[in-house]
């Protein structure tokens, strides 16, 4: 029997090809600022290694058991408070469910809301994983422009004005993956202001909203408009992947419709996860551990940046994220990431093209780079490995360029 | 803004309102057969505390970061190893992956192989929430006979003989949910041969596989085609559910490709989970703790045997399962489970009606009861009152065949 001839239409399509390449890791012999892993030294094992054990021991009948698909009661009254207290408005326990990380969130959020066909608006450029998730469900997905501010809302604006009718704009307003970008807070109230006009729902991914590099936040766009934004969470990035476990806070009815749907993926988000995290924060150890993680992070940065000023050549720029892991290059016109690869890999660095990251062209002479992983000096070296292959590449196209023909 | 205008046509759908009475648990004040979920008692958590507390500490890059989707490769080699000792034939590396429990593979199958309208095959009775996800990919559920050797074979011969060609066969060879019956050796090896040669795909449930009462097993329908069978496995039911943890076994191809779509739903499964199930399997606990779970509902069962047999009345048949969790009981053509539901209630005990459990019609008179959370003494007293309302539906029903029109 030959099982491929059985496959679903979803599954010959296939997925992008550079998500393979971004799952393999980076080439051997490089340094990688390809993955958005978090940096293992963040985690809080010192702090999880009694709590575990503690829960596992005396809680047998619930942190080992299944869960009610919307999350184990208790866990959801502290992620109440929780919100409540780091976002300034507190969602009703029927507003507020456990997800099985952010991804998961997507995927029930996909199933709830997509038709085939339906339009779907993502910023231009956007989190790879969403642009699948949601063609995976067949939907139509456009691309919405940004600058340093975030995703341009005037340029929504005039498009919805036109008629554009998409099921749900999907957002990450702070420190963007891919681009590292935040969305100001005028934007945001502008934006909540145009959504509600136009009945068009939210998707606001806050994957990296607590790891600002100053302890400072914006409103959450799910603050500002709870009746027209979905919130998708996620602890990967401020506690650990380990467990799996996200949240998705936003008008109840949609909330039962999630719920209901997790029935069908994996019936509950693990109980031992969902007590790991509910004892930790209770125990006040988010406060007191995330401003080590922010601060690794912001020392990554410093590291990258420094190298990136000091080694680029003239022409390249690169945002300046405030938080996060990511930042985005540009190269000049004329150069592209993905032709660049080869000679990358040569000078032992790795990094993501930026082209696969849009949903309608554009990005080829775009660029991510992960600052999570790689140690400050390691960082430096990467840059200036970058920026020789970059500046190897100009010089040739300038020498292509004036060459007689 | 009204989120539920946005729904998708399957959000629309709904689900089974049986599921839901289910998930609500047994009303308050009655004795519940209602549930599947295993007994807390069975949970090894004393050889737990140990093994979780030394992976958060020792481990956190690995126990405490993402994997990749088909799961940690030492994790995988050990479930080769034990599928190779348990099945008496080992699979390739390729030929096996980590799932987030049984409901989870379920998903990645209907992903990657079911289009809208697809005939799928299923046993009559079967698991409800594989029929629920069946349909939610558009599937034509349909259903084939059971008796008390399992699935008719010779039945879904004449069918394929006549042309029907389901996407896959969906059965649960052990102590099936919710029948308890166990599809005989003859009866497989049939099967085996009978789907080879018409080309369809075997998706095999083992979920109760390795709760016999004896610790005996038949070989399972993986071992005895691997050509033409996928496994769908889950450790919630032989080590505990709150780590979603569950694996497939299939052709490598199909397995490439269930990774592939487990990118979509929650990356991977909690690597937490996958290393203490790793780590329990190695120091051979499994083999330590299985006896006991198997006693614990040996035990339950020979009680709530005892006891139908004791008050039955005549015309009362039931399944004599050789191991899970669940017995079905058939009541005298006239009688409807649902229908009985208040009187149960308010004598004071819970069961699930039958007719969900088939995809065509039937069932009205018949009726799961779970024997793992009772203890032996409430499977009594549930069995004699239960055994009261059937007597007394009996005689009011025998009345109104009487009565003068």
């Amino acid at each position: 029997m030959d099982v491929s001839q059985l496959f679903s239409q979803r599954a010959r399509a296939g997925v992008d090809p550079e998500l393979a390449i971004i799952l393999a890791g980076p080439p051997p012999g490089t340094l990688g600022m390809t993955g958005g892993f978090p940096n293992a030294d963040a985690f809080p094992q010192e702090e999880l290694t009694e709590i575990t054990a503690r829960l596992v021991r005396d809680e047998p009948g619930l942190a080992l058991q299944y869960t009610a698909s919307a999350g184990i009661p208790s866990f959801r009254e502290y992620l109440v408070e929780r919100t409540a207290r780091l976002q300034g408005r507190e969602p009703a326990y029927e507003e507020l469910m456990v997800t099985s990380g952010g991804m998961e969130c997507l995927d029930l959020l996909c199933r709830s809301l997509l038709d085939g066909g339906d339009p779907v608006a993502v910023e231009g450029p956007t989190y790879l994983g969403a642009i699948m998730a949601f063609r995976d469900y067949g939907a139509q997905v456009h691309g919405v422009p940004m600058d340093g501010d975030g995703l341009e809302v005037d340029w929504l604006r005039e498009r919805l004005d036109r008629g554009f009718r998409p099921k749900f704009l999907y957002t990450i307003p702070e420190f963007q993956n891919p681009s590292g970008r935040t969305l100001s807070l005028e934007r945001r109230r502008a934006l909540i202001e145009l959504c509600r006009a136009y009945g068009v729902l939210i998707v606001e991914d806050v994957a990296y909203r607590e790891l600002s590099f100053d302890g400072s936040s914006l409103p959450s766009l799910w603050s500002l408009g709870p009746d027209v934004v979905v919130q998708a969470g996620t602890f990967s990035k401020i506690f650990c992947p380990g467990t799996r476990l996200g949240w998705a806070i936003g008008p109840a009815p949609l909330i039962a419709q999630l719920s209901s749907a997790k029935g069908g993926t994996d019936q509950c988000a693990g109980a031992l996860g969902q007590r790991m995290v509910e004892e930790y924060g209770r125990a006040g150890l988010f406060g007191k551990r995330l401003p080590h993680a922010r601060a690794l992070y912001e020392s990554h940065w410093v590291a990258l940046s420094a190298a990136l000023c000091r080694h680029m050549p003239e022409g390249v720029a690169w945002s300046e994220p405030t938080g996060g892991m990511f930042t985005w290059l540009r190269m000049p016109e004329g150069l592209d990431a993905r032709s660049l690869r080869p000679a990358a890999t040569e000078a032992g660095v790795a990094y993501v093209p930026g082209a696969p990251f849009y949903v309608d062209g554009g990005g080829a002479n775009e660029m991510r780079l992960s600052f999570s992983s790689l140690d400050e000096r390691s960082l430096a070296v990467a840059a200036e490995r970058l920026a020789g292959v970059i500046e190897e590449a100009l010089s040739s196209s300038a020498t292509a360029a004036t060459a007689p023909r």
